[in-house]
């Protein structure tokens, strides 16, 4: 199947890559999206895997839409990245409005340009219940809308829906992802923080996988307070 | 009800804002979406008009889709601008992929991070069979989509569905809009052409409508033409 792969330069989405271009299932484009993320180091990681598997490989360039959507740590800078576990309410301060349904809808745009069948994306199941658009009626309905969208049906895939992020893990680990070549950080910093809610989650990801952590965490211990909450 | 707008500037949109606005019926905001549209001269009204009614306007910037969505006549300046009869074949020149779910999608991210409760659009009765994404399967599963995009559903309007453009015309001149601050041209120039698709459509409403048209268009009898196909 020829499938527009919407990548970022986060682990998930460059095992999703792999796991359409390496394990040789499609023919692939890759397509990053900037819609003003804070920091753009993940779309720098974007490119460097797309190129060294030889997928060619565009971004999407949205980012004035930071100023339409404001709000979100994710795309205002003074907005504070919080910190510890993902699926806690401080992390709401990351929820991109619509981000979902505007990235799919620039992908599927983009799969009809070039005459490609459907588009795949890295939901996963450590999806959070903070993010609306990231429940199964939503996903349903806008995949019908896709469907609809052109005359020729454009499919919209999640091959991980059902996969924990340890799962991602080990999946990229048989497919021989460079996981250093896959940034998570919210803080946008050369090096990992270790203490915002995907540090936490890519941390914690890898030790129940039990594939080693090639990772450089400036903070690499804090994670354990984030294994059991702290108590109120 | 807290609406935003989706406005170009043109004739249709121009009147659906004064229908929310000017019909007293909605708190609005006005949004264009600049989406690397040939010319730009539709969004200079757009701004005219809300600046006019005073509602909060603002621009989506997402003209570098022009790059990932090729082959329509609106984004690449390297594709001729068709002329005659909207609902001819040679019309499909003007389709944008997947311009209603992109625009939408981001009209509704807009609304959530202002916390309005519905976006508006000028879908109209003369919505042309070349655009899949005006047929009522695609915009009836968008809606869905709309409802679960955030916690609070996002309503999707289309006061006008049901209008054909002669009776936007009415309206519209019911609300006293000044049509001269709208543009509907593909060519792009400072006057209207008088012969692409849009032309032809609006000058035919105008006619049907019963309404004077005050526009100006280089060529004011090429329409008549169009009333009855050429024989082949």
């Amino acid at each position: 199947m020829k499938v527009v792969v919407i990548t970022s330069g986060g682990l998930d989405s460059t095992v999703l890559l792999h796991h359409h271009h390496t394990g040789k299932r499609d023919e692939v484009r890759a397509l990053a999206i900037d819609y003003g993320q804070r920091h753009r180091r993940e779309l720098g990681f974007a490119e460097i895997n797309a190129t060294k598997l030889n997928v060619p490989f565009e971004v999407a360039n949205v980012k004035s839409l930071r100023d339409l959507l404001p709000g979100s740590s994710q795309t205002s800078s003074n907005v504070a990245v919080p910190h510890g576990r993902y699926d806690e309410e401080s992390m709401k301060a990351t929820v991109v409005p619509n981000r979902n349904m505007i990235l799919l809808s620039i992908a599927i745009g983009h799969a009809i340009a070039h005459k490609f069948e459907a588009v795949s994306y890295a939901a996963h199941a450590g999806d959070h219940a903070i993010y609306p658009d990231c429940r199964e009626e939503f996903v349903n309905a806008l995949e019908q809308a896709a469907l609809l969208a052109d005359w020729i049906p454009i499919k919209i895939m999640r091959p991980f829906v059902h996969t924990t992020k340890a799962g991602i893990v080990k999946v990229g680990d048989g497919l021989g992802v460079n996981f250093l070549s896959t940034y998570s950080c919210y803080e946008g910093g050369a090096i990992h923080c270790g203490k915002c809610g995907t540090c936490v989650e890519r941390i914690m990801a890898f030790k129940e996988a039990g594939v080693p952590d090639p990772t450089k965490y400036l903070d690499s211990d804090y994670w354990k307070h984030c294994v059991e909450p702290a108590k109120s």
